[in-house]
């Protein structure tokens, strides 16, 4: 039998847990909810429990798993294993989840950012399973990134790089809620897409089919735009035009400093596939120099969000398989 | 006696010439003109002459050098060690400059972009020692970049990789000779700073003593503008401040990309010292998100243009010292 090694991506409401052998061919997902009432030793106890399950669903021996990796809502303290912090997590505080895991498995244990592991799984599984060098920009609530270069994860000197998501990409713009203005996910995440589109109907009263939309529902998503943009609306195709050609200038910034294989979209906007990419590769073109020609692929997610999962065990894979 | 590496570092007036040791400690820089006249053989055997000049100086056998490193303009293709175009050097031309230093000096010859041994050399033995992830901004005609990150240097998938001039800042802002708009280079560059005030004045016709300046001179350039605002002009301290706050703009974005420990500056406006970093450092204070306090320090290059030869001796001991 060969090995294995084990990935568990822990999120606020579901941690997923995944088998993956040396190649990142990957097991069924395992789900279970986050359990947050008994605080972090509830938490662990929970991780440790899939973990096994997924051991035994998969046949797996303690001596068959060269590993596990996790991948945790930061900030991280990656060198001393620690949490230092988890808002969606109540009781995480410096809190030693790597070794608090290790320790109850009896397995070598490594931690990874889950925005980082996500990008590592598209590497060793997904879309950038033949690329060297990609970058991932996660589209949901904000806008999150993860780069691997040659292979290695980028962190950054003190933990905190590939914060992607705030490149200021308009000087002086949209105030965000890290303290900058401008930042890359004002223009470009699915939720503030959408705020600002209700702002704007606020303040401009377009005849528009959202209209409806927000009064029926008391608010509108990303996913309404499209639909609407997809049905002939005008108000709505300027919205998703400008919001492509945002994420579009972002990505000519991500080319110039990365020069990457690949840019791999994912998280909530992503799931609107072509109507999303083709926008973006046509904005892209028009915005990227003329000094050589493009060589950079834009494209969307393989793994969706079992990409944490089957990257944390990557990550696993990386630190303990050699 | 103590081995060294060489380094040259290719330039379109003057050759450099160095001997490093393995800790970064240089020798004497030797400096040749850059011949052209003669084609690539000739200035190969120009840099040759250079090589031998400098192990001469240092009392260095062939058996005591363990490599030479190259910095050269590029286009380059890294892996087959040619330089596929240079605009300063006629006759080059996927020229195979690696190995025909290498043949005709009988030693090891490892080739590097010049913008990214420079950045190289302020990581090994300047402003960046200390540092684990730099990234150099170089603000001269237009702004060049180079990124160490872990002790490796930043190619791309491509090899155009950091191209830190040509982040878009500004949407749809300057028009750039690379067929972009609003690239970095644009409102940070000594030479654009210039040009972009010269089209002010042109058509504002502000009150300024660069006015008097520019009708002895035909011209103004980084330093004339500087020493304006120092002495008190109002106009001369607007375009100072926008630029330095462009550039402060910028170091945000590159921070949250590759959180290093350093920004260094260098290049012609890094002549201008405190009056330039101080600046910089208030509006990157001022723009910076509120989530961490600011780790990433800005700061002057302290190899000024010895850092392309020092950075290529860097290269070859990377590369064949161990």
């Amino acid at each position: 039998m060969a090995e294995m090694c084990v990935g568990i991506d822990l999120g606020g409401t579901f941690i997923k847990f995944v088998a993956t052998d040396r190649q990142g061919s990957a097991s069924e997902i395992l789900q279970l909810p986050t359990v947050t009432g008994d605080g972090p030793e509830g938490l662990v106890e929970q991780m440790v429990r899939g973990a096994r399950k997924v051991m035994d669903e998969n046949g797996l021996s303690s001596e068959q798993v060269r590993g596990v990796g996790v991948g945790s809502p930061g900030p991280l303290d990656l060198e001393a294993g620690l949490v230092i912090a988890s808002p969606n997590i109540p009781g995480m505080k410096n809190t030693p989840l790597r070794d608090m895991v290790g320790d109850l498995l009896g397995l070598p244990v490594a931690l990874e950012n889950d925005a980082n592991a996500a990008a590592y799984g598209e590497y060793v599984s997904g879309a950038g399973k033949d690329a060297d060098d990609l970058v991932v920009l996660t589209l949901g609530t904000g806008v999150g990134g993860g780069v691997v270069i040659g292979g290695e994860v980028l962190h950054g000197a003190h933990q905190i790089g590939a914060e992607l998501g705030h490149m200021i990409v308009v000087p002086d713009g949209e105030p965000c809620g890290c303290g900058q203005r401008g930042c890359l996910e004002q223009y470009c995440s699915a939720k503030f897409m959408a705020d600002r589109t209700m702002r704007r109907m606020s303040a401009e009263s377009p005849q528009t089919s959202l209209n409806a939309i927000l009064e029926a529902n008391g608010s509108i998503d990303s996913k309404d735009i499209n639909e609407a943009r997809a049905a002939g609306d005008a108000f709505a195709a300027e919205v998703w035009d400008a919001t492509t050609r945002h994420l579009a200038m972002g990505c000519v910034s991500l080319t110039r400093i990365f020069d990457p294989d690949k840019i791999v979209l994912t998280g909530g906007m992503a799931k609107a596939g072509a109507d999303l990419i083709e926008p973006v590769r046509r904005h892209f073109a028009d915005l990227h120099w003329k000094m050589t020609e493009i060589k950079t692929e834009i494209t969307i997610a393989v793994l969706g969000s079992d990409a944490g999962a089957i990257g944390a065990a990557g990550v696993a894979w990386h630190e303990f398989g050699s």
